[in-house]
């Protein structure tokens, strides 16, 4: 069977319409995909993977997870035909971490109602009720609704265009930034799509001998810049820049600026002035 | 007479010591000086001067205003020879505006018990007794001593001599990206003396032509880079980039980047690269 | 079959202890209690319902929910036998709600790994694992930790002990005052047997014709003071008051007269001098 | 010459009257008066003392302290005839201390104009102009602006005319509740003329025996109420009960059954139920 996945790359839809034909008994419940996947900052074709689905013309249900990616790009749930989406409140929406949100059509909540195994907390329909934070889901997590308000009010002052067009910008300065340190060949761009990469986080793969985890260290505890490390089988082998929620350009620029000074410590032979092309990219960007 | 102060250098020591000379009859009573003048960035040898008040056997007071220094530069006050020293809580000490201190020496005490003048909130006798804030002050400014209690906790926490190095070390990396910029002549570091620049706030100076408050605006609302305008005569000669209080090497980094981009973004023909040689400049000072 | 509980006692020992004896094919998993009843504030004689289960010699795994009681009354797990504890951030921990804790013995533990029923989030072996944050729990709920720790260190400046012997004065006060204001019959304590009366919260039984929620209305709206209604099956029957976590005597006593303000605004014939009695009772136990 | 000021009672209008009128040379520049007295919590008749200056013809300055009863108290300057005003933030206003605001009339500015002493960081004029902050004062106050700003919206949210009768109402349970304990003898309403007791704060006169220190010390160590002490020559002789800014019936109620509490401890035999007489008061305030 044809892999959907390839590192690097976004997912295959047609891997995925493969599968989807070869289940000729319906016995895939659903397609679960990640909008924005943190790890690899390769983000998820999802027009083409609904696509793909009708061209099946399978019933699985398209549940997108838009954990690292709502507020930040685009999601137009109801016109690109997803089912479930689940969220969470503390990426894009600047909310501390604690709060998750499922949003569900009619599809799946008539996938929900059909499903008889026994479940309380996570009863979908016991939750819309009208009732349900009084007779069923005890005290609300009120600190977490206040800070959504105030997020969201934030969010409504900016404009969520102008939120998503400042990510976008803001994305496009380290994309810049990254593909000038890529020209020595001592690093580079995990997502391989132009397109594919992300506006909330950016991975970068080291070649071998350059350790991500020393290099995360000098630029923490020398320059002040917290830049992530790489999950699960992408650890030791990349570095990763998050640029979403409560960023602004100087903000990235001294992070940008900040990992030049960490790689220059660490003798790593990057391509020189990503700084300058992320600035250049900005201006334009303000033009 | 000789005229103690020149734009661009230091208080001429040997100008306050021919105009102490000159003043047989010792009508000054106090020579007043700036240790880092906020308008232009310029320091003070506050050694010079002492030195320049004794060799004239001058008896007046030598009283220096350390606001925009305090914390963030070394100032050995008794060793110095200094008779009074005013400061304030809204720069190195990083607390809200408001609060102000004097320190004063014996010296500077018998001055002012032989003062005749009336006064009662400005009476140094009054407010050193023991019941001073129950008799005298008042209501004390509690929000401003609980601030300046956290803040002094910080630079425990950091070490004092820590805090200065980390300002000495962020003023080199300004003054680097300035020189680099300074080299197409469009504009220039304002004070020429380079062991006279402050290590709290740099002052640029522009050519004619080049509008440092339209330079201003567009850092501010393009590339969230909030600078300084000139103060005074030096209103639309110079624009001033503050490095002192909270401040590390990622946000210093990220102002200078702000900064070349709204240059850019305004056609200023400056020397390219200064944010790399501010990155330089870290490294060393990190090594 | 004896019923175990009955509205205004505490769990019947007795009956939980013939339920385990005619239980011979041991059938039932736990015998799940409420330490502090939070509808009724009737609290649980834990050492007795313990009692019960080894005279029935029941394997029978021993939970308590201690959400409403967890440092605001006394809880040894450990010496009172107790297999699983589950509390809450939200009550005498005085962090936002949000957080829930569970402890379980290594008796519960074994319970669980026996148990083959698929889950992931509430897996205690996977939680329980050193890298369980990272490989499992996906991001942590930092700004509650960052409360927890907060509130954790005013526990234990003040001293849990003292914590709960604060908790116990108070409660007495609220008590004291309840049973002046029962003297005419309008109302009363809906806890019948004084030992089982909570320390955390009280609940006040009213006589048909007074309406507890209009009572509630007039006591925020009039006087500021929030007091609960009756939850489930007592909603319209009684009225509560919080006493636990962040309280003193002062604001207890604000809460007791501001209850009497309410209560007289609403032309109910209660018992005078139910702060006085709440006073008397403070004073006698600061002695 | 006839005293204007009798403890207990407010500024005698006719003995400031006879004062003015025997200064035929005009030597009393301003006639100084505190609106609410913080120590003795008497307030002044302000139409009285207006119309004493101009039955006496005299040409003075009327100066008003309302540092205690501004936002409280009703206080219409002009209609008043009153010249200056000078209040501060950290009472009625509800800001943390350290601001003050002074309002002058033509009048006034007219005579600080002819003031021919030197000065600078008071000097009205300066400080009227346009570029005050920038050319004379300095960097301002920001977080006491912000507070102020936010104290001014809680304000208008309440409404200005209910926030002084939310405190004419607490005042009348305070007095209330200290006519009561008056009962007894032991202790007395400090101010004897009903309509001069302040909305701000009440003193209490103590008979020889009770030391009001001990009393705050009980209060506040076991009832955790902070009752204010006498200032001056009212120490050991008044405590002091504050009633004014975010204050509300549920405090005021919590501090007067927390200062009864106290008093019990302290064996004073005080007249009872004052904490009934203030209840009383506030249900006929809110009817």
């Amino acid at each position: 069977m044809r892999t959907a996945y390839r590192e690097g790359f976004p997912i295959d839809a047609a891997a995925v319409e493969a599968a989807l034909r070869d289940d000729a008994a319906h016995r895939i419940g659903a397609v679960f995909v990640v909008q924005t996947d943190t790890a690899s900052g390769t983000t998820c074709d999802l027009a083409a993977i609904r696509a793909a689905i009708d061209a099946a013309r399978h019933p699985a249900l398209f549940v997108v997870d838009v954990v690292a990616s709502l507020a930040a790009a685009p999601f137009a749930m109801d016109a690109l035909g997803v089912d479930v989406a689940i969220g969470a409140s503390q990426k894009g929406l600047m909310v501390h971490p604690g709060l998750a949100f499922v949003a569900a059509n009619e599809r799946a909540l008539a996938f929900a109602r059909a499903n008889l195994t026994p479940r309380f907390y996570w009863d979908w329909e016991r939750r819309r009720s009208d009732l349900s934070y009084r007779k069923f889901c005890g005290t609300p997590p009120l600190a977490h609704l206040a800070g959504l308000e105030a997020a969201l009010g934030l969010i409504a002052a900016e404009g969520l265009a102008e939120v998503q067009a400042r990510h976008a910008r803001l994305a496009r300065a380290v994309h810049a930034a990254a593909t000038c340190w890529s020209a020595t060949g001592a690093l580079r761009l995990f997502t391989q799509v132009p397109e594919a990469r992300s506006v909330s986080v950016t991975a970068i793969e080291v070649s071998p001998g350059i350790d991500p985890e020393a290099l995360r260290s000098v630029a923490r505890e020398c320059f002040q810049v917290a830049i992530a490390g790489g999950l699960g089988p992408l650890h030791g082998r990349v570095f990763r820049i998050g640029h979403l929620g409560d960023m602004n350009e100087a903000m990235i620029l001294g992070c940008l600026a900040g990992v030049e000074a960490a790689m220059q410590a660490q003798g790593i032979a990057f391509g020189r002035h990503g700084v300058d092309a992320a600035v250049r990219a900005l201006v334009d960007g303000a033009g």
